[in-house]
């Protein structure tokens, strides 16, 4: 296999994806997992196809059990007759695909249903992180016409929290076992939670936990004003609590739509990921330089007082714009 | 007094502070703190005009008695002839000047010596922090013609090792009471220290900080192979180890020019001003964007899919490099 595609390649297999291979779709996303420039086309494609899918982040602690909540999401979701792609992201792993969904008995329900995508997703290579490569999967899952798209994190780390919390809807998940506000609080999840599940809810201690939460809530200043985070209570392996999860949602997105604050949130996505590739390529100018040698040739010419740091860095950056791809 | 000096304003400052005006050199110092054009026109003058003097970094944890110890070395330097610039490198503060040096009783003893010029330096809005104003300063005091530059760091933050560190001869000052040397290893003190200083060693706890110093040498692999960093006792207070000190310092530069070590950690340094330099005028580009609008017209084009983030990044891309300077 290639380790990039041509623009045909690209076209055929977003072709492809449309009428619901899933095979192109599955070899299109690990294309923009790696990132470069077939990430980068496979970009400039999608992006006039979508618009259309809503995204959900789903994060907490290990342990909380976010994805047998997502695996009942999905059965809730399927059940009105839409589609649904997941996405389980994981900062930490070196691959992708196979082994982290293994352990997912709950999603592999629904392993046989065509109108179900899962996907795990690391970012091999692409150099902009999880930052970059998450928004270009959602673009991709949205023009392949998913309307549900799941974001599911491992952790809570603070590339989870950011990647999750940059979903329309976020979901934070705690258990009674899991610790007070106080821990939700100082990982910055009170700030990007538009619904908290309190998963096993069947444990001691639910109670409290939904004290805490409601007075830290109480003393956060959240950015979109007027919407207070329901607390779902929920024990995902018996089913509990995922037709509340998904009424919290959509109760959420219907807000969020009728005030403007969905448009709101994707312009400031957009600004994010603006910023975000344009620092990443001029980044890569810099390594270009270091890798061909144009920095050791700077360096030398001034430790002998040929030129100085400034006078040499305009010139390098004069020959990284004339090499700019 | 206005915020930035022309070209001419510098030069005529350069030719004086090269001439002995320290109010020349003082407001000289204080435009390389704050960075942008003039900071940049300072460091093309005085890059040529440099190259002998020679820098030692001193950090170590606040208390362990390092102005003292400072004012202690300008002495013995002062003593040997030569003149000396001290600069008291201050992260945290906003402010330069008075304030800090109010406490450095023992510097003040050098108030009124031609000799010597002692300086605190904070950042005051250069954007490339003080690890690109650092160098830039070294560069004006050395042009000013002063062959030993101190460095002394107010605490032992990352950036203060790494200003500290980026010095020809680094000396590490701890303290009988200080910790253990699993501590200093944690600080990332063992991999710069060249030199290593238990002062205030007429306190109890001497002989224990000096094994465990040197049982985490032996297990530290160091940079430079070959030196040994020496432990120096000193009671700075009173006088006692600053001429040890002083060898100290020379063995290591001894040591350093005749292996050829003095020439590798520059040619290392002038590189990594390089590529700071260098990141930090593209990171610039990327705050003028923001601030001239531009990137908030891309952003409405990519919302409004009348283009794609990559297509829109390019057009940034090239009218930043249309506009810079």
């Amino acid at each position: 296999m290639p380790t990039s595609a041509d623009a045909t390649d690209t076209e055929g297999l977003l072709g492809a994806a449309r009428s619901g291979d899933r095979a192109a779709l599955a070899r299109l996303l690990s294309l923009v997992e790696r990132g470069g420039t077939s990430a980068r086309e496979i970009g400039r494609r999608t992006h006039p196809l979508g618009g259309d899918a809503y995204t959900v982040g789903i994060t907490g602690a290990p342990g909380a059990g976010k994805s047998t909540l997502t695996g009942g999401l999905i059965g809730a979701l399927r059940a009105t007759g839409d589609r649904v792609a997941v996405l389980a992201i994981d900062p930490t792993s070196p691959f992708s695909g196979g082994a982290i969904l293994g352990d997912r008995v709950r999603m592999q329900e629904h392993a046989l249903d065509d109108g179900v995508f899962i996907r795990s997703m690391a970012t091999r290579g692409h150099l902009g992180g999880l930052a970059l490569a998450t928004p270009e999967a959602v673009r991709l899952l949205d023009a392949a016409g998913y309307p549900w798209i799941l974001l599911e994190t491992v952790g809570v780390g603070q590339v989870e929290i950011e990647v999750a919390g940059a979903a329309d809807t976020t979901v934070v998940v705690v258990t009674p076992g899991w610790g007070d506000g106080v821990q939700a609080a100082k990982a910055g999840l009170l700030e990007v939670a538009d619904v908290f599940v309190i998963n096993k809810a069947d444990r001691p201690g639910v109670a409290e936990t939904e004290r805490d939460l409601e007075s830290m809530l109480e003393m956060t200043v959240r950015p979109d004003d007027g919407w207070c985070p329901p607390i779902v209570r929920a024990t995902a392996t018996a089913g509990e609590g995922i037709t509340e999860l998904l009424t919290a949602i959509t109760d959420h997105r219907r807000w969020l739509t009728a005030g403007g604050g969905l448009e709101r949130r994707r312009s400031a996505r957009a600004a994010d990921e603006l910023r975000s590739i344009l620092v990443e390529r001029l980044h890569d100018r810099v390594r270009r330089a270091e890798r061909g040698g144009a920095l050791d040739g700077a360096r030398a010419a001034v430790l002998e007082r040929r030129t100085d740091p400034w006078t040499a860095t305009d010139e390098l950056l004069r020959r990284l714009e004339d090499g700019d791809d």
